[in-house]
């Protein structure tokens, strides 16, 4: 829940620094943490070939310098993702400043490249949908050489979470629904669909599939439903 | 999906050694990865004193020596906690044996005692239901101060499935359904409470509700579908 409120802060209406923002690094001046965030949906070493290949595809459909050194507008674009949410944050009531001050973002908590959660989301505004390319690392084991459910339901909550967040603001998860079809091995690249199937004022309802990366094959099935929220349930409310 | 699959292999009838396993450490002489596993539901410095109350509480309810210096039969079980699978699983087609090696499990992955999950589960087999008693560290962030919605999908994910291993042997996730009622701050003590709804043929209907330790605050509702298979699944069908 609330796993994606902060993944639209970055807009100018509200604030100009986020958990994931959608905006390009360059464009976060006030990112209060360091002078330039790690984005960690960059390419790294431990990108399999399949993930790299995948990688490229998607990276090809994104904004591209024109002859005239003009960005070309194109419906898709690649989010950043960094690891700490936004300095002022007073989270919650019981949260000691210990805790806020060593926090970070679940997904990307882990130093050591490739362990666990690899990934890098693209969205498609005009279309109201996103892809996201998934590397499942061997830290992230359920069953004995599978990937576990909840690691799963994470990159489930985190892929509609990032749509939703992006269309509407900030949101909370309302409601996860989700179908595991086939075992997925450690070490699998795949593809997390997600679009917008509806909206009712403030609910959005995303549908969710997870797929081999040439979508032959089914893994899993989900739809989630985010609520609307007002960016004040996160700040000074409780403090 | 299939995260709890090898809860239940510590079974006499199955393998002597598990993931989860349901028997004490002092009965796993054939643990083939150290002679002593570490049981990471022991408590630890970095449980809160509250984490520490609640865990009293349900271990004075477990088995206890008599006089006599046997055990004393009650409903009540404390089950151990491994960060690694077995030795000897094959795992996925795609798995090389360097991931084999290395592989841990998702919710005990962290060396940083008191970072991620902290939890510990209390069975009972003939109410046929557990409560498990979960911390939440500063690396689970989702929201800025608030717990991912993955990482508590992760714990439903654990409970219940930990559940539906103990009273069925092998089995997969087949459907997750969460409902996020209030956001969890970072470092929060609470219960999760899971019971078996029904079973129909190798279906295992399961409930599960996460509250405040003293269930006055209601953080979330779940179902949860397994579905029993056979071991075959897991061990040398893929190699």
């Amino acid at each position: 829940m609330l796993g994606h409120i902060a993944r639209s802060l970055g807009r100018p209406k509200l604030l100009q620094s986020s958990l994931h923002s959608i905006r390009p690094v360059s464009m976060m001046p006030l990112w209060p943490l360091s002078s330039q965030p790690r984005d960690f949906s960059q390419p790294n070493s431990t990108w399999s070939p399949e993930m790299c290949k995948v990688y490229n595809h998607y990276n090809a459909l994104c904004d591209t310098d024109t002859e005239n050194g003009e960005k070309k507008r194109v419906p898709w674009r690649k989010l950043p993702s960094y690891n700490r949410s936004i300095k002022y944050a007073t989270g919650g009531i019981h949260l000691s400043k210990m805790i806020k001050a060593q926090a970070r973002l679940f997904t990307r908590n882990f130093k050591e490249q490739g362990a666990t959660f690899e990934y890098v989301v693209f969205v498609n505004k005009e279309e109201k949908r996103c892809v996201c390319v998934f590397q499942a690392g061997h830290l992230l084991e359920g069953a004995p050489g599978y990937v576990h459910g909840g690691a799963i339901a994470t990159m489930i909550d985190t892929v509609t979470g990032t749509l939703a967040g992006f269309l509407s603001g900030p949101i909370m998860t309302a409601n996860l629904n989700i179908n595991y079809r086939n075992p997925m091995p450690l070490g699998s690249v795949v593809l997390i669909h997600s679009a917008l199937d509806q909206i009712e004022r403030k609910k959005q309802y995303i549908t969710c599939k997870v797929t081999s990366t040439d979508e032959s094959k089914l893994y899993t099935e989900a739809t989630a439903l985010f609520v609307a929220i007002s960016v004040d349930h996160l700040f000074g409310s409780q403090n």
